[in-house]
């Protein structure tokens, strides 16, 4: 654990308070310009954040006056030209992607608590996040077709659903710098504050969240809502919760729900992630 | 047909008002809690008002001050302990589900009258009606992961559908429960009314829907929105709806809706729902 | 080229202002009802857009105190009664559905300035354009189950996805005529203007969208977003985008955003769309 003024070469920070683990975009010098590392950094704190019990929920965050300034251009020209996959031959896995898709299969709710400005992948790899909280000097850069490239991250399967496709279209095709208010006003976060209360702000959500209510459900409720959210069918939902209210239903943790409730005090859950989560999509067989 | 104040062991009753069904969930000193038997109820009802051409729209409340306090917990932490599927011997068919899957699959455009509190299966079988009126003095309580379980009745499919992703996991990821005003703003329910107009404005609303408007179109168009929101592409909705424009065009019904506007009357639609539904998306066969 | 005072007896006529097209609805004295003939001509100008590296973006407009009344009722009970498929001798493709679809496919950005008022296939045909301005005069008849048939034109796939289930379901079931205040609240228009501001704020609008970016990405970006509206998951996207970001990124484009940013100069944008553009989702092998 280290706090906000810690010297360091990771581009990465993790820190905690309490049940609530902060992880934090960390080269300030760069606007947390996104780079390889950094990349990988970020994969493997939501690696360390899924495994650990201890940890309730994460907020995303950013060092210094920016949220991340999106892909580092200090390549130039050459910033987007990647090498061939050394595996297939063929196109290699968008970085923006990897974390994007990181994030959405995390165990643990994720708030993206926005400091300040975010551009291209600094923006669209917060979209998998179940809150966005911005600060007032936040602008929301969607800037790449002024780059010459096309939105990444998975944004196009993100953005749609969080801002609706009328709103993602205007954004996207005319690579607009989108401030806070208006970021507001169509959805993309759900509340402004000031710079300085980001954070805080963040890890209060983040514990309104976890407080009072099951790791499991909470794990299970996630994958449901954003699973579902691309599931053709309500039948296709119909069969995983019935599944999940099955073996839920069983578990300590039900039993617990109902007897803290009729009994009018504070649950105390005692199911854990770690000892794992059931396939409620049959797709392990 | 019965009123109100009708004293019943049945914990539905079905009551007509015109071309109007009413669906009253009825056990008033329960709060309407959710039963086995309520379930098979509703079932029942709903297949009753689907046979008869005279009933043109439902509308679903409760009886007495709440709308739905969600499942009857009479049975303490063993509340959402299940059997086997003696079927399968797999998980059995989550009953909220049933509920869930009928309405959507009803050929009537269902109004819900939420004339109080709706709590876990109360709120979650509310999502497939088209319309959600809401007492000023209600609540929604996604309370799923509180009791240690995880939102059913195909609410993963549902709720992202209607109020959009980020408020659904706000609400259920922290087990919410929202209040009128909130549920207004994020589109979960369309107008707030007091407590004593719900019912009217509910059986208002669903009147304006069928008056002047052919049964067979409403219901085809009722299978098409839902359908295709689930649908990977408006090539799958081109498919259907040709048919049925080149089935309902060559109709009685469209001779009429197009003479009758031509004339400047009122129409008076021929065709009925229950002479058959065409297949428009190529299942039957 | 021509302007708007042209006569012609073409029901389509195309128009240009600098980089954008403007194609417009030509029967004032029809309230610009839509017929076969206008069909083609909307296929055949789009066509001739997409084909056209001069032309960046399409304004769909109408002549007149119209956008366009549906389909026209000159052949009175009959209007809705088709033919069978020549070739298939099956039903016949929905005419408004091949103009959506055709929108739907265009590779520049579809702004719709809606002159006056539009219905059935008039409001049916502008769901695929990126962005939907209004004249304060226009209303949005969805009155397909007041006239015997059903909602085409695809608009069971798009309308949900623009203006969210419950109001599809609200305007589409009932038949409602849509006042533009109750359209803009809604997201179906992002605007409302005076009558005489309409065409050259779609203008304007198509402008914002066109000027600094590059044609390919957007016209890549525009289907990724329509395209993955539909896809079951984010995994979707990350196939496709991990390609558009490998392909794009050596692009001269791409080469050319970046250095145009870090000069601190206006970009210019080597790629034409005319030269071919990538397949992202796989399908042409």
């Amino acid at each position: 654990m280290s706090d906000s003024g810690v010297v360091t070469d990771c581009p990465v920070v993790v820190e905690r308070d309490g049940e609530i683990a902060i992880v934090r975009l960390h080269r300030p010098d760069r606007l947390n310009a996104f780079t390889d590392e950094m990349c990988e950094r970020i994969l493997a704190a939501m690696d360390e954040c899924d495994a650990d019990d201890a940890v309730r929920a994460v907020v995303l965050t950013g060092t210094g006056r920016a949220f991340c300034a999106g892909a580092d251009l200090a390549a130039g020209g050459d910033t987007f030209v990647l090498g061939d996959d050394p595996d297939t031959g063929g196109a290699p896995a968008d970085q923006g992607g990897r974390v994007a898709l990181r994030l959405h299969r995390s165990t643990k709710p994720v708030i993206a608590a926005i400091n300040g400005p975010a551009a291209g992948v600094g923006v669209t790899m917060t979209l998998p996040a179940d809150v966005r909280i911005s600060s007032d000097t936040a602008r929301f850069g969607f800037v790449f077709t002024r780059r010459g490239i096309v939105p990444e991250a998975c944004s196009s399967w993100f953005l749609p659903r969080v801002v609706g496709i009328s709103t993602a279209l205007r954004w996207t095709l005319g690579g607009r710098m989108v401030p806070a208010a208006e970021a507001l006003a169509h959805g993309l976060v759900s509340e402004i504050v000031p710079p300085d209360r980001v954070l805080a702000r963040g890890i209060e959500v983040a514990r309104e969240m976890v407080t009072g209510t099951a790791p499991v459900s909470v794990a299970l409720t996630r994958q449901l809502m954003w699973r579902m959210l691309g599931a053709d069918s309500p039948e296709a939902a119909h069969r995983a919760d019935s599944l999940a209210v099955y073996l839920r239903g069983t578990s300590p943790d039900a039993r617990e729900g109902v007897e803290s409730f009729l009994e009018k005090r504070e649950p105390d859950f005692p199911d854990r992630i770690s000892a794992g989560l059931p396939d409620l999509f049959g797709e392990s067989g």
